[in-house]
């Protein structure tokens, strides 16, 4: 039987360019950029290693889902002490569903890293979810759990991952403050701009103003992000207030 | 709200057993014996924190599952290049079988150490890898990652995991030698013996002879198992000669 065999490429220019903008998306160097290029590979470039094996980004999906799960386990073992197991479960389901990690692969804009034989209109939501778990099993790879744990603070817990709202307590942050405006008489200003800067996915930014001076801002990927972000801020800002209105 | 609080305890002769069979089992060093201690309680005990947090082996349970599944991930990336996600997956869901994983603390008799206020004989077959799951999150929250490691290849991967067995293509490798002996016309002999010694859960050794030659060795909680161990070894030994006969 004959292999194709396809050793993943590497060119000095594009491995530059990619090591780059890979370590603003890790927060820390790579080390072996081998299981980085080979998490972005669609099943369609049929690379192959020496022996046959087929070198695409499936394999390191499965292992970064599995990291994923446990980096997430741990950090809700430690934040939620009152939380028996079956919350524990729920809430670690509501963090890694797919929905979920397809809206932070597609954040990261991870896509534009694939390489692939058919056209990426064609690849459904799920491969930026899938590709971002891929990551993880690459940066597994790489440098080990500590760097896994690392990068999915950064880019998982940090940023989405907000405990009152998972449990369904709290929808919205800008609709508590709002309403907490209303009750009091004061006068606010969500101030939303195009903030994409050097950013290769479109930004959005957004002041909010309380009487006419600023008291919290946010940035994001969407107007209604930003806006939550910045709420959400000026709600732990003016906690004793607010919580007093409920 | 008034909450019964009551702290594991803790008794210093006590503890030092506990100490010296919990590092016989880990394979090395506890450092902080109060985690561990947890993955023993059972609910029933009705243990709580100074916050009203129940103290049980629980949520230890759903940290440790998490943490085995990251290992056995891990563990078949690299030894079986060739598997896809779908196979990685599958055997995965075999080694940490809900049938297994009671096999593996029945092994160590892990009940032992299990406080309860319900009689042991009422807990069911699974309480043994519950907690043997929980021992793991006690292991990871006590001395991190590489730890948990260590032990799941000590205790899960090293004498458990045989890859032909879980694929299904070697069922038994008793069977497959004895098939070979009968071929070639050898004499050969399982000899077995209680060989219990100093463990707490009953042992037995098997020596296997081969024309009247001791060719390999195995020790185990079931004849079946010990005698399964030697014909492997066997097998390994003589590998060449027995697939020629396949």
């Amino acid at each position: 039987m004959r292999f194709i065999r396809k050793i993943i490429p590497s060119h000095p220019k594009e491995d530059a360019t990619f090591y780059r903008e890979l370590k603003t998306i890790l927060g820390f160097s790579p080390v072996d950029l081998t299981y980085y290029k080979k998490a972005f590979v669609h099943r369609s470039v049929k690379y192959v290693d020496a022996k046959g094996n087929p070198q695409n980004y499936e394999r390191l999906e499965f292992l970064g889902d599995a990291m994923l799960g446990a980096v997430i386990a741990s950090y809700l073992f430690k934040k939620v002490p009152s939380g028996n197991e079956g919350y524990l479960t729920q809430m670690r389901s509501k963090i890694v569903s797919r929905e979920h990690l397809n809206e932070l692969g597609r954040d990261l804009n991870l896509i534009k890293f694939v390489s692939s034989n058919v056209a990426k209109s064609k690849f459904g939501e799920n491969i930026n979810g899938n590709i971002f778990e891929a990551l993880i099993g690459a940066i597994y790879l790489d440098r080990g759990y500590l760097f896994c744990k690392k990068f999915i603070r950064k880019r998982v817990i940090k940023p989405y991952v907000d405990i009152p709202k998972l449990e369904g307590k709290i929808t919205s942050y800008k609709s508590l403050f709002i309403e907490w405006c209303q009750k009091e008489k004061k006068d606010f200003l969500f101030d939303i701009y195009d903030d994409t800067g050097n950013d290769t996915v479109r930004h959005f930014s957004v002041k909010l103003s309380l009487e006419g001076k600023i008291i919290a801002k946010g940035r994001a990927t969407s107007k209604k992000k930003a806006e939550e972000i910045a709420a959400k801020r000026a709600y732990y800002a003016f906690q004793k207030e607010i919580s007093q209105n409920q």
